[in-house]
């Protein structure tokens, strides 16, 4: 029990292999703001109720999948005593030069032991969600599609949970708020350094380094239905939904953008306190914890990744 | 910007005239669960999705309002601390034992400027919310009336905001996430130590150690809704809504219990990072800023205290 | 019980002080679409989900209100059937011709005791709700502002209610669904023509053929929250609400339009049926009938009328 | 286009294998409220906001599925009508005596083509909704489960839909409100005798006079949600849902009682009116129409019929 240095998920960086399609989704149909392209032509997204510059980058690629997830840290100090923690745990790290992710200060990049790259950084320029800080309205009018508030966490598959869970845990102060279990074998961890249910969450996966899907909050079930609603008048690609996870209580659907990487909306998750007994779901029971209603996993669901 | 050791609201003693009336609004109306009741004759409650053992404490008395509001902070040693500190800040402090609420640890008792008392303590016993660590359902059946899920939070009245903002951000590390202000003259502070967004507010007025409401959380604004029809049915006292606030975002409704102290169900806030921008309202707003939908105070609102 | 001709509220034709404001409330923050403009200056617009080609006539005027409103009946022969009904009843009709209202059939015109003019007709050019009737989407992408579905009803004031409901009950063949009554004088009545709680409704009123409010239909009860939001996000002038009607269950918030028409949206009445008793609300149960919530008047809604 | 003397679907009789343990499904989950239970053993069962006595009936047999639907009509001299003018049409009917079903006035019985009774009557003894008809509160405390507020239509399963739709809207004076075809052949049909979408629905199929499902009106997108985790909760054999339907707009969820009968909790259709035009499906877009957001259909949903 122990309170993290960590804020919350800042960005992911995602591969895409046609950009304007992936815009057109992200934009358009999650209804995230473009916010600028960069000279790679790298193209920054954010959630409206966002603060921060950007919280989604896409980048045209060859293949889908994610290069990495960042997280912003507290301070600067902070950042500092995060990297030489991880020295010290046994984790290289490289210093990312501020500006090389447009308008993002300085990122301590380190792996996983299931091969995925995560940032820290303590800066990201100030954009505002568009409503000012003096008698603000409570939401902005004009806001596309889904109406996605804001990037909320990955689901990443990769070989070595456990050593994954003990850095996150150990050095990075994150919670273990629900794990799926075969005995004591684990399947899948959720994680916290938040009050927010999971922060980012894996699955135990033969290949590493691979990623399952990046989500996004919305407001309440009615969202979530009328963002089923727009997948289906937009012939976007269904994963499964509208239903509810056992893991975390979210209400939520999963669909795959043109690339086929997966993205959730979801919203209504539980509140999480550091002093909180984690939740066990065991495997027997693993249909229940991840779609509550169906009771049994699809088959994309395990194996669909990018 | 830092992060605070307090985890958050843990319980609200209420002083109230006819304890079995009480009970029933609190149990039956509202959804709390009845838990225990002491040698005194205190009555223990909780949300039904609270983990630990009570989260309200009923106590029959000759007048109403709130004897003292209490936080959980994350460990012992934190406990420790912060009673240093409060000290060295010059706020004196006591020590109530062990027992002396059933079921809860010792507890460190300061009294804000604003003259409310304020509990600290690192342990109380754990009850569960009834669904278990293992394979939990979302939510329990047969709870009754408005189903609130947890006390979130109490609103106070008392003259030195600025001392009790200044003392709950400089050692208790809360961060102020809004405020209402006729220039420099702040009217009405809400402070957080969590991701929510506000754990406790305070508004300006005369009378010293005075009790606005207390807050519980519910799940939706369909559920505003049917706390709304209740209200009627059974001919608890309205003070207004259903409605949102402009501060925090929060959909909500208030009510008085027999005795006279106001309560509020509510859902929906926003989430709260240290790294944000407090939310300023200006005093020609401050309609707006609490009724959102009105635009005006009632006089209930700003008048009826206990 | 009997089963009426009249199919449902066609239109109403409300008077506006200034056409454009009235345009920019009507269209941007209603949500209706406008359709075209006349000879005369007048504006039409319809709900999105209406067939017909409109259900709102704008009319430039130097003081607001109500026109006539126009209820579509089952066909010609009924039409004609139904005038030779009122003439019998001792009602006088008129023939207004057909594209008098641009788009419209021919109109029979009768003045109800209360003072308000009432058109029948059986023909108005079809329209579409833009989903087509093959293979349609299960609504509209992109409409404004509160996203009215239709045009719902009126609530007129007048002096002789009973005399107003015996034409409409015994000639038209509509139901009373709901009044209120001190003993066994009608202070207000609701009635329908169809399985909604209600089509037109009344209250008495010394002053003849006054119009409190047209009513539209929205989704759900969170779309009244976010018409409320809308509402004060747009400045517009709020008589009351979000809130619930005793009568008819409806949620509700109600409004002015800028001339001072009083607008209401709303949703989730019940199902009528013919053989169903009427309700009955007491004089003393006025406050609770209309506004289930506060149980009590306020004095604009009494007494605001255009 | 023309209007129905018939008011609504009355009540379906249900072949249950455990008597017991159907009642506790409609009674505990779906939340009906058990009645009376007749000489034969029969359990008469209604939605908590239906008026007259009963509207399901369970009968303990060997197999499951439907022994008749039955529909209210307006008057004892609609049923003499409607029995005359089916006779004339060719349809054999038979006189079921009042009693025969507890509190019923006496039934005309005919068969569909598709080989499924129908029975219409004009009179059952009145219970309520047990809010009474003066000053009521807009719904009931203490309802189960997942408060079905009434029965609300059946999906039948039998060879010759055109015969079936033709002795429905000629004779019944239903309206075909939408329609599945590839070409010129019919393989869905929806009808309705009132301002619903739905009133009764016919699926082609070899065999006739299966019984696909009954469905209850519940009243939010958040209860079909509350529904489903019901469903898990009692470990209840779940078919598809919380979806969508293309046909109709419903929000829905689909599962079986213990014998196997599918039963249906939706809500949210549209407004029929008799003057709009059918809306037509076509083959290749089957599944949207069923499952808009699936956009395909489970075998489940085809093939399993009682």
């Amino acid at each position: 029990m122990a309170q993290s240095p960590v804020l919350r998920p800042g960005h992911v960086v995602l591969r895409v292999l046609d950009l304007e399609a992936a815009v057109v989704h992200y934009r358009d149909r999650l209804g995230l703001q473009e916010i600028e392209r960069d000279g790679q032509g790298r193209v920054y997204l954010k959630g409206w109720d966002e603060q921060d510059w950007f919280s989604v980058v896409l980048r045209e690629a060859d293949r889908p999948g994610m290069d990495s997830m960042a997280f912003k840290v507290i301070s600067a100090a902070a950042l500092d005593s995060l990297e030489k923690d991880l020295n010290a745990y046994g984790c290289k790290t490289a210093r990312l030069a501020a500006g090389e992710l447009s308008h993002c200060g300085e990122r301590v990049r380190f792996t996983l032991p299931t091969g995925h790259a995560i940032d820290l950084y303590a800066q990201k320029d100030y954009m505002g969600n568009g409503l000012g800080r003096v008698n603000p309205d409570p939401w902005l009018e004009g806001i596309k599609g889904m109406q996605a508030q804001r990037f909320d966490h990955c689901l990443l598959y990769g070989a070595d949970l456990d050593a994954t869970i003990k850095v996150l845990t150990e050095v990075l102060k994150f919670d273990l708020t629900e794990k799926v279990v075969d005995g004591d074998f684990v399947i899948a961890a959720f994680l916290s350094c938040s009050n927010k249910a999971h922060d980012i969450a894996f699955v135990r996966h033969a290949e590493d380094n691979k990623f399952h899907h990046a989500s996004f909050l919305i407001g309440t079930w009615e969202e979530v239905l009328r963002a089923a609603d727009i997948i289906s008048m937009h012939e976007i690609s269904l994963d499964l939904g509208p239903t509810r996870h056992g893991i975390t209580r979210g209400r939520t659907i999963y669909f795959f953008d043109p690339s086929g990487n997966r993205n959730e909306v979801f919203c209504g998750d539980y509140t999480w306190y550091p002093d909180h007994q984690p939740i066990t779901w065991t495997a027997d029971q693993i249909g229940r914890a991840i779609f509550y209603h169906d009771r049994k996993l699809n088959e994309n669901f395990l194996n669909v990744v990018t």
